[in-house]
């Protein structure tokens, strides 16, 4: 039933995104930037953080290809931040969270709504089965090693709930 | 386009839940939980983490009720650590975390398939609109305030993607 270590020769995927956005502030400038926000000092009053670490994140976040550093004015240059793909394809992770602390920690309610741009419905993050072509419960989860999982080759199936 | 501050008076779901998993071995711990791990031991195994980090994130997660300590044995007692159905609900995140890892940081293909166990297929995450019943696409995303955004009743709807 255990599985071997795979943190410390990181052959995980979930060790490697947490390395690269597994960080609170990392996690809020990211929440700032796909609700619209783009420049330095609106990331700065949003949130309240401090500038030295609000440039460090940026300058992560671009270097990682999840931000996009843009001049949007001559003189002076200034820089706007610019969701990419890469970026856009973390909302589900943010999604996750957010739907997880409504459910947990929102005694008054979900403080904000992502929606469906087409009807403004609330959007539902859901584990499907593309083969049962049904919604997978939590307790009905296993896993099992992948084709990137060479320098862990004893893994066995895993049944896990 | 910019929303209000909402960190500082932390009405933000995902700083909520940020704030209570929001910590690189905390989501690590978790991991190793729902693929089975209960014991001390073997999360120490597993995450070459130290004892006093292991023992500080074990006795938070289980105060937070996302792990649940009952004893295996009895003399002396020893303890386990079980996932209850608030850490279970956490699988999305992490599956969120997982696929983008797969998708941008996985050269060798990913290390590992989360699968229905039915069928055994790779379960996927989808952003789903019960209305079209239908996948929404990263770029179709709005936001809007909540039934708890009391405290910041100001925010407009906000189009973003």
């Amino acid at each position: 039933m255990v599985l071997p270590r795979d943190y410390a020769d990181i052959n995980c995927s979930i060790a490697r995104a947490l390395e690269i956005v597994g960080d609170r502030w990392t996690i809020m400038i990211l929440r700032d930037a796909l609700v619209g926000h783009t420049r330095f000092d609106q990331f700065l009053t949003s949130l309240g953080v401090a500038r030295n670490v609000l440039a460090e994140r940026l300058s992560r976040l671009t270097d990682e290809g999840i931000l996009q550093r843009v001049p949007y004015q001559q003189r002076p240059v200034r820089h706007e931040y610019r969701v990419t793909d890469k970026g856009r394809a973390l909302w589900p992770a943010l999604i996750a969270l957010l739907e997880w602390g409504d459910r947990y920690h929102a005694p008054d309610g979900p403080p904000r709504r992502i929606t469906h741009a087409g009807c403004g419905s609330s959007i539902e993050l859901r584990m499907f089965c593309p083969t049962c072509q049904t919604t997978v419960n939590p307790d009905a989860i296993d896993t099992q090693p992948g084709p990137g999982s060479a320098t862990t080759p004893d893994i066995a199936v895993t049944r896990v709930g």
